[in-house]
């Protein structure tokens, strides 16, 4: 196994390089697709794909295009997220938002352009393997985890639920579902997906969809946090914005100190999940531990 | 071989019923998705998708989820176009556009939900042909053609170029662009998707390629015309709209006269074009001269 830098190195070298060459009457679209998958980030998603791919003795090459393609479908979801007539936010990471950059319209065909990419991406994957038919399996299995994890019973339900219910008192059940949807679906999806391509066996599997679940409930219970109490030039975004939009955050609904608690709990179950499979499993109890204190 | 309107009552009656079911709490990204495939439309790229492997031979059955897949698709780029940072349209097929019914950011939500979901469709086929190699490479051949055809390389692309451009004169070369990649890329997917779920051989492959290329540029010469002498009432949005946003539009390139002369030789060029095929083709050479004198 790599450390957590190595994956993401691997990961950012290629990343733009998967947007298709396109005619010089679209050069605005590849430049704004480009500039958000540009702009940073924890890479945690696609990282996890690699790891679990890795670790499971599959080869990283075949994951990488699939690691990729889940960052497009984040990025473009943050894209979309930032729009005035959603979150109507002016920075991410730092930087200005792309419809601050590029206008709103070109924003919405990014998101739109990132999507159909890295569907694009995952298909043509598929038909480099005609002639494998145990890899063509495996693959086709890797895309459906990722593209049910971004989809109306994944990342845009949870979406939908943020976006609807921003007027309504936010109750503990309503929170579990947006965060199980908006943001652990695309945790778990990578996993799976990883797990997929090196063909691992279903206790594995198994194991570490629970560490996924609990790492992807961790990571939506610290982030909720960090928008209570986090360092705003760290974040690279503004804080206090949930409360500000009346949107679903565990900090606000269970209080400080009980999020904080959850957040515990959860993590200490990650661990233990994915401790099922062996004393191999260093990477995913440390990266469990990483998030847990995390200040961005 | 069915008629145009069986083939499209086929798709009528499947197509909401692709929208997976979902948690109460996206209730209303499902009805908002569901109300844009309801509003109608001609379905040519869905019933030629069928057609198309009706005629190689292949199964309806197989076909229908592609063909609703490319519906989806074809509908989530209309939510998008239609929205106040694009071409900012009140109306649609005579209906209220999607965001004036369930506002903005549910408009962008549900356009992204039926890209995704289009996306699923074609991966769950997949997943059910895993002990049937030939068919699975079939399959996986019909998913590369769609996706392909909706990206940056494709209608995206064309979107792109049509928005980047309003300012600018229009020239043939440009019109040619955005008129090939908008609309024409999406209406040669479903020809080749339906013949490669059919196993059709190349020859007639390549015929029929050379009949959707004609064909979607005579659907869009023929859409321009309209736009300059249509019933609105008829047609179910504003026309002019082209000429007032500087949108490229062949009529306004070209001239009235001469656009009229273009579409013809394009829907004669497809006829020839498939009638390479055999004499069994009446179906498609019916259909262009039907695109030709329509009204709507």
């Amino acid at each position: 196994m790599l450390s957590y830098d190595e994956y993401k190195a691997m990961i950012e070298n290629k990343l733009v390089s998967f947007i298709p060459e396109v005619h010089p009457y679209a050069a605005t679209l590849r430049e704004s697709m480009a500039y958000s998958l540009e702009v940073g980030g924890k890479r945690l998603r696609p990282v996890l794909l690699l790891a679990c791919c890795d670790y499971a003795g599959g080869s990283i090459e075949e994951a990488l295009p699939y690691a990729c393609a889940l960052e497009f479908i984040h990025t473009y979801s943050l894209i979309h997220d930032d729009l005035p007539a959603m979150d109507n936010d002016d920075l991410r990471r730092g930087h200005p938002t792309n419809h601050k950059v590029y206008g709103e319209g070109m924003a919405i065909l990014a998101g739109d352009g990132l999507l159909n990419t890295a569907c694009e991406i995952m298909s043509a994957q598929l038909q480099s393997y005609f002639s494998d038919h145990d890899k063509l399996v495996a693959h086709a299995k890797a895309g459906y985890d990722i593209i049910r994890s971004a989809g109306v019973n994944g990342m845009i339900g949870g979406q939908c639920a943020d976006v609807e219910n921003e007027t309504k008192e936010a109750t503990k059940e309503l929170v579990d579902y947006i965060e199980a949807n908006k943001t652990g679906a695309l945790i778990a999806a990578p996993v799976l997906a990883g797990l997929h391509i090196a063909g691992a066996d279903d206790e594995t599997i198994s194991h570490f969809e629970e560490y996924a679940r609990k790492l992807g409930q961790a990571f939506q219970v610290s982030d909720d946090i960090l928008d209570v109490e986090g360092d705003e030039a760290l974040i690279g975004k503004r804080i206090g914005k949930d409360l500000e939009a009346g949107k679903c955050n565990y900090a606000y609904v269970l209080g400080l100190d009980e999020a904080k608690e959850m957040l515990h709990s959860l993590t200490e179950g990650a661990k233990a999940a994915v401790r099922m499979c062996g004393e191999d499993t260093e990477f995913f109890t440390q990266l469990a531990d990483r998030l847990e204190i995390r200040k961005a």
